[in-house]
């Protein structure tokens, strides 16, 4: 038997039937099946839990966690800015963000992108010394001032993190040693320069490995700054907060890393008085808000184990089958979603109905008896889900998807 | 430096700028890029092998593969029959062939879609005792007879395959020891009972695994039919052809298999005298037709190492960025289009558009320059590519895909 991931705190004492914002699973998923549920009162209450801890810091909503288009429109209400990764993550911001509050990263950005992102207004984040050339030569072809920072590769590792992007070779920002020249190269070409990206790292769950990659950013910025004889307008420290997704993994400390942060701030290079500082998150905001919901077609025996079949799987859920970024398969939080709180039964594999050997959802879980028809509630599916996963594989429709 | 896997054959040998189907890359490309571009000649080229080496088995396409329409229409022109694994490509499959000759597998068939196989007449292999239980009871209220074939869970493995199938506890068919049982049942429904359906494993490179793994299925299904006191009227043998993707891979021998079946098939049980048997392929056929082309928007430097950023990536090259179904990352081939056959100037790493690490086509390997406005060529991208990727990570637009 395996373990599985940590069902989140809000659906954890549940007992019997699952209820997703106060309505049943059942209800949710009486007209289609597989479908996502996004609740929208576990993102608000993370961006307040978030205001709470970081009083002074501005909020970005990273949209490639989760695009769907009317989460995104109510995540403008609660966010000061929107952080896109390509032309339609841009069109899709501007539906409800004005550009001013949009800031565009990604290091493969087209000659069309650019000039889409110019002409909105949307600030560039640069990747290179080559796209600040291409931009600036679309921006004198269109005849409009450019806003563009200059993303950073830091001479800094987010230690723990999922997924590192900082003290190494990478095709994100250029290389801090060459910031500053490319910052003033920016502000001299007469741009509107708004300011320094700096992304380290994602998914940590070390408070004190976050804390230490900001502290290290701030003093990396005050140095860029004194470099470049330039302040900063904006300083987007990048993200990197985790969410528990396997077994042992626990829930990060934010209220400690603001609270290190707002010591940080406070404490600032004097050059820094005026810029204004700002955390772009996407699944720390949206990842717990999501649950996918997927019925049972048939529960099998072979070779001694027991198979619960759904009709969902990795064509929505990639990363749930452990196909997507990860080494090692590990589970995540599952549960029978019409018998939470009761003890399991035995032990069973959840698979999805993709043709594949790959398509496993839960492997060996001890789970309360799954019946054909069925509801399985897979968590921690509401960031790099319906999204990021190949929808189109084998033909089956795609997941519906609800906002609460 | 890291390795890339072998170049096609069809390209290998070619100088300067890289011709598919006689049209060089950069016209391909001229209308948009990233694309997939397919020759056909070479997939009917493997079919003619397959046919020459197999002279007396039929000849399945499992359109999962590659479901491309107008490549699907050409395949049906050229094989025996389809193998579909969802109601979406049933319906593919129905534009080009008759039902009679298309199978559908899949672990988590939903009554609509029994219900739609068994309408169209299509023969649906079961997956399981309570799948049979159902797709009889639907077949009794749409009043047609269901074309049922048993697919058998083989207490077989196929050694050094890709992704094992056989041999252990799996959601796939049912265990060969109670294989029988169902087939009598089916039989004494009154079902169309259309034979057995057995896949031990695919992606297999090793000419004898797939010799060995053969000959014990035809044992296997002699004893089944033995058992079960009826003939098969037809044998689907699985496929699990592999192709070489990365360093070191060596072609599978097809010939030395087909003569080895031919060598089997010629001394099976005399019980199988009038059966037909079948092998199901997907990757061996159109693997190896299909070049993904994508322009490279930036080359730059960092840590000393040398980035060149591409327009396409894992949105439509999962496989390619190892991330599906392989534990250790390797280089499929890859190369500069326009540099065909010149020797490599330096040593970089091609990553995809999207913002995210996992986002690599090719990892420290050595190709000659390749600069802003080029093209670069991934090879062995015709299955498995643009419909098992995540296609709407990031927001950024499908790829086209042309046939040749």
């Amino acid at each position: 038997m395996k373990a599985v991931g940590p069902i989140p705190p809000e659906f954890v004492e549940q007992q019997g039937a699952l209820t997703i914002a106060g309505r049943t699973a059942e209800d949710w998923a009486a007209e289609a099946t597989p479908l996502f549920v996004y609740d929208l009162a576990i993102a608000t209450a993370r961006v307040m839990r978030f205001r709470t801890a970081f009083p002074n810091v501005a909020l970005s909503y990273a949209i490639k966690a989760n695009p769907h288009p009317p989460l995104v429109a109510r995540m403008a209400e609660l966010v000061d800015g929107f952080d896109v990764a390509s032309a339609g993550e841009l069109r899709l911001a501007l539906r409800s963000k004005p550009a001013a509050r949009i800031g565009f990263a990604g290091p493969g950005k087209r000659d069309a992108e650019l000039a889409e992102a110019i002409t909105a207004g949307a600030t560039i984040n640069l990747e290179s010394e080559g796209e600040a050339t291409r931009a600036l030569a679309i921006a004198d072809r269109i005849g409009s001032m450019p806003r563009l920072a200059v993303r950073v590769n830091p001479d800094i590792e987010l230690r723990g993190s999922g997924m590192r992007m900082g003290g190494r070779p990478s095709p994100f920002g250029v290389d801090a040693a060459r910031a500053a020249a490319l910052v003033r190269r920016v502000v001299a070409a007469g741009a509107d320069w708004r300011g320094l990206h700096i992304y380290a790292g994602s998914q940590a769950l070390d408070a004190q490995a976050i804390i230490d990659t900001q502290a290290a950013t701030i003093s990396l910025v005050a140095r860029l700054a004194d470099e470049a004889g330039a302040a900063p307008p904006v300083v987007n420290l990048g993200g990197g907060f985790g969410v528990p997704y396997f077994a042992n993994d626990r829930a990060l400390d934010v209220e400690r890393v603001g609270a290190a942060l707002g010591g940080a701030l406070e404490q600032r290079h004097e050059m820094l008085a005026d810029t204004r500082f700002a955390i772009e998150l996407g699944r720390w905001l949206v990842a717990e808000c999501g649950v996918y919901l997927t019925r049972v077609v048939d529960r099998k025996e072979s070779g001694g184990e027991v198979f619960v079949v759904v009709d969902g799987g990795l064509h929505h859920q990639l990363a749930a089958s452990g196909n997507f970024g990860t080494v090692v398969r590990r589970n995540y939080p599952l549960a029978v979603a019409g018998r939470m709180g009761e003890p399991a039964t035995g032990t069973v594999s959840v698979v999805g109905c993709l043709c594949t050997p790959l398509d496993r959802l839960g492997d060996r879980i001890a789970l309360p008896h799954a019946e054909v028809g069925d509801l399985v509630a897979v968590f921690m599916a509401g960031a790099y889900g319906a999204t990021a996963s190949p929808t189109a594989f084998l033909g089956h429709p795609p997941a519906t998807e609800l906002l609460a």
